[in-house]
Parts: structure tokens; sequence; C-alpha cells
């Protein structure tokens, strides 16, 4: 990944809620991307719902580089978050960190 | 671009509409998700809105190469929608196109 300058790592996730835990994982939620977005490295952490499916949080997140990240992943209230929304959650919450570049086509 | 054979690619958006606008851009955008998931090469197409300001719609769309996201922005309708969206929008729409591939940290 280090040989990839340039380029900066998109996290994108989503987490879907019962109706009876939604208002409480999206208020853990917004804390979660207030406090990463503080973070050194964080480009972009954000939180949407989605239009098709509004029990279901979307996550969108821009990291310079892999060592950024990792911390974030090893922040105590990172860990936290996910542990107390996956244990409100409907399913398992998903994940995937894309190395991305901004290209003109 | 024809290089990175693996890599998708990921396209970002977002559109602010006023608050007598949002419904309406709403109904556009849904309908132009939901078309453009039936387009060749389209891996995913959502829209959400922005926990933090729910004026705000925000694209994600995945698509397997240059050549169909190309042939996306030239179907008619994709044209249509992002004129009829912009000009119901409260500020310029917004949108990125990254080269992506999915990585292990």
């Amino acid at each position: 990944l280090s040989l990839w300058c340039g380029f900066v790592l998109i996290v994108t996730g989503s987490i879907t809620a019962r109706e009876d835990t939604f208002e409480r994982i999206k208020v853990l939620a917004l804390a979660h991307v207030l406090r990463s977005r503080q973070e050194p490295g964080c480009l972009l952490h954000s939180v949407h719902i989605d239009v098709e499916d509004p029990l279901r949080l979307v996550f969108v997140e821009h990291w310079v580089d892999e060592q950024a990240l990792r911390k974030h992943f090893n922040v105590h209230e990172s860990g936290k978050f996910v542990r107390d929304a996956s244990a409100l959650a409907a399913e398992t919450p998903e994940m995937t960190i894309y190395a991305a570049e901004p290209v003109t086509i």
C-alpha cells in the first residue's frame, strides 16, 4: 500500500438497525463521526440514511493513509462504537476499504 | 485507466436541496438510482440522506469500468436528471470519480 502515493483510503460501511434501535444507533453513529473527524489523517467521515431503507445507516470515510486508518481502528472509542452498534443492529455491519485515486474520464 | 485491471470506479456525489425542493429532488434521485442500476456495468447505485444535513442527498455508485460509466453519463435520462436536479438544488451538485481497489489493512 505504501507504494501507492497519491491514493487515499475510502472506507464505506453500513449498519442496519431495528426499528426500536435506530435512534440509539444514529446517536452513537453521529458521535463516532464527529469524534473520528478530529483524528489525524481523517479527510472525511460522514453518516447517511439510505433513502430506500430508513433503518440503514451508510458511512463514507476518507483517510490519508494506512497508518492513519490503523490508528483510527485502534482508538478505544472506535472499537466501543463498533461493539455497541453491532449489538443493537439487525444484522452484522459491513465495511470495505478501498485504495482510491481521483480520476477524470 | 485501462491499465488498472481489478479496479472499479467509485462515484460519489451530492445534491443539496432547498426545503421546498427536497421531496421533488428525492423522487427524481430515487428514480435515477433505480434506472441506473439496470444499466450494464453498474455494480452499485444508491442515494442517502446526510444525517447532519437532512436537505443533502449523497450518492454512491460503483461501475465496472470507464466504458460503462461513460455510457451511463451519455444516457439521455442521466443528463436530464442532472439538469432537473441542478435546477432545483440550493447549490451546484458535486461529483468525484475514483479508481478504486478493495484492500485489507
